[in-house]
């Protein structure tokens, strides 16, 4: 059978990674797909970087426009990142009745419907395993493999950067800044970090993960993002002390009201699987009515990994290429013309137990004083833990865990909390979710 | 667009699961698929029981073979198990033209190329995700997710009752007998567990995926097979102190003289993600060459989960029911004429590290005696433990780690053991996997 053409756009980790793995078991994708499946020309600003690695066996050029509209060309891969040049360049391929297959989870979350809507007109496909957790087939999981399921919600490890940093913090014990520093060392921290540790990344696959498990538009605007930045070690060993991991979760679910989308660093029970996922690895637990719940794990970034994904949503596109677009599986998972508009809900209107630590004057009255605040807001209260105050300290850190709150009554606790003459500075709240 | 028609055999346990997901989802799944799906014939022997499942919302009958031939039943749904008349009702309805869609793990281990040459020659899809693992969409992750990769191993806890055994002996430090009784209450158990302990249910399954792993036709005759009957708490005991799980594995592996297929008890590092998973669950991690170790989890049987996997499986084939069958995934995830004919290894050709409890008289010169015997047989010692005898015994356990060794030398090596006057009684020896 004729080979399937592909032009890459971005030969950087990823496109380097794409473009070796290809090569190197181009046989035993042969024997999947059924016909060979070629990289006829790569787009790279750094030519010669390009050369060194095609090594002459397909074309190099720097003007990736050339490649969206060359008529050898099948199949776009889109390895640019950003929502500049690479949408212009999505936008193109599409236009010019090309397949393309994406990692571009920013682009995604944020113009996935205006770019899927172009697809659906012009009958290709865009294919984004990649763009969430890196190698783990996720995607696939959530749009075929659970199509039995009304999912109820999907909560995942899915920034590498941040889960490094909070095992590193938890293991040895050691302060956000430190970490992050060695982690910069290490490489498993970009120079500028804020993308990854403000949770900006999380959200994006989040996004991308909550349009495809409840059959709703992509809807980055709505997302409640916390990064970890903030989160002091102190917090970690209390969790820990208590049962409790803290991981940056990205987190959708359909509630009655409407769905909720956020990422924020979260206290899960110790004993279940995802709380033992640690280092840069990525994981996903997805909850569906029949199956119940359902984890995938495995590497979430990286050339290889990334390059796994880029190529598996190659051999499908192939395998797909002339058939008709009924037959494909829709880019949300769900049928275009079945997608439903549920609300996100903000995060006030939000419902989870919280953690919650309170720096207090060790004197009598300080828990009456606290749990009326508490008790005037209606918020049930789950566990109190004073920590002995340290040798001569006249304060004490008091965790309080509650039942299940709605996030605005929290929040006015929480003010009414500081408001306190027995409580000193600001109060610490983490959200917590059982995962059962 | 038209309904797909589904034709049903075997309203037990995952029959009945499947009636009520379809019904209960029937809504969400056709968002997906775009067209109703819709069981209009169910084959059921205890027609009483069928009506009251089916509340005449579909046909009943008595004679599945009436439904293979149904005029109107475009996909058969095979739940009925076993290798008899599943065997001819699936060869009858490929002949009639029909796709079939089955959980029966024996059927496709032991008569898989046979079904899959007659559903090629007939343009027909034999569909089972739901045979191995349940509700973990794991042949759609082996056959599509990893297609970049060459797998080089799958380790998977593949059976749910085993798992629960050992992880309530390994809990409760009960012997293998006391627990299989308290699984049979709970229905954990069969009545006769054979199936399940002998490790011929996980065989099944593993054969399965290796197939799937390495383009290899099925071969369940050539699995080395054993069970967890014999196992005792005291192992599960000392590998916990050894940092060490115990779990029954499929494996399959492939070398460069031919691909492993086992099931056996296995030590692995209790640091492991599959090592911490407890209960009834199953998880499999798949090791490829570009994405590296993945992991899926979730519910290995019961009626939901599998019917959620039976379900996905009906809407992959409900989309690709008109389409070219070039356009679908080929059963083995390799194309038919790709498949290769690696060879099985004999377990006795098969490397790994292995873990060994001998009962020795307490007395000067045991140890040289014992390290002789290896280092003749050119066995390496990782580590050699000796186990306090107990208040006024004259025999202690000693346990010994090996380096990687071709168990036949190890099969020598406990032969001469045997023989040794200062060891006490049979040799125990469970092999180790790094999973790493």
């Amino acid at each position: 059978m004729k080979p399937m053409n592909v032009g890459l756009l971005g030969l950087g980790t990823v496109g380097a990674g794409t473009f070796t793995v290809l090569s190197r078991n181009a046989e035993e994708i042969f024997r999947r797909a059924g016909r060979p499946i070629r990289i006829v020309v790569v787009a790279e600003k750094d030519v010669a970087r390009a050369n060194e690695i095609t090594q002459g066996a397909c074309r190099v050029v720097d003007d990736a426009f050339s490649v969206v509209s060359d008529a050898e060309v099948d199949i776009v891969i889109e390895l640019i990142g950003g929502c500049g040049v690479a949408k212009e360049l999505v936008l193109k391929a599409i236009a010019n009745g090309k397949h393309v297959i994406t990692a571009n989870k920013a682009l995604l979350a944020m113009h996935g419907n205006e770019i899927f809507a172009e697809a659906q007109k012009q009958g290709v496909t865009v294919a984004f395993e990649a763009a969430v957790a890196g190698g783990v087939p996720i995607v696939k999981a959530v749009r075929e493999g659970l199509s039995a399921n009304r999912i109820e919600w999907i909560a995942g490890i899915i920034n590498g950067t941040t889960n490094f940093i909070l095992s590193e913090m938890r293991d040895k014990g050691l302060s956000f800044d430190t970490v992050l520093k060695e982690a910069q060392r290490l490489g498993y921290a970009e120079a500028d970090p804020t993308f990854d540790i403000e949770g900006v990344d999380a959200a994006h696959k989040i996004t991308i993960l909550s349009a495809i498990a409840f059959g709703i538009p992509v809807q980055f605007d709505k997302v409640y993002i916390e990064g970890i930045s903030q989160l002091n070690a102190k917090d970690i060993k209390y969790a820990e002390q208590l049962g409790y991991r803290i991981k940056l979760l990205g987190i959708t679910k359909r509630t009655t009201a409407g769905a909720e989308l956020r990422v924020h660093p979260t206290l899960i029970p110790a004993k279940r699987l995802i709380a033992n996922v640690e280092g840069a690895m990525n994981a996903v637990v997805v909850q569906g009515d029949a199956v119940g719940a359902t984890l995938y794990y495995g590497k979430g970034a990286g050339a290889e990994p990334t390059a796994s994904a880029v190529i598996a949503d190659l051999v499908d596109v192939t395998r797909m290429h002339t058939a008709d677009p009924e037959h494909r599986v829709p880019h949300l998972a769900f049928q275009p013309d079945q997608l439903v508009d549920l609300p996100i809900l903000p995060i006030a209107e939000v419902l989870t137990c919280h953690y919650m630590r309170l720096r207090v004057q060790d004197e009598p009255g300080v828990l009456a004083n606290i749990t009326r605040v508490l008790a005037d807001e209606q918020i049930s209260i789950d566990a109190l833990i004073q920590i002995e105050p340290g040798e001569g300290e006249d304060e004490a850190d008091l965790i309080l865990l509650t039942h299940l709150t709605r996030e605005k009554r929290i929040n006015l606790a929480i003010v009414k909390l500081e408001k306190l003459s027995v409580v000193v500075g600001k109060v610490t709240r983490i959200r917590m979710e059982t995962l059962g």
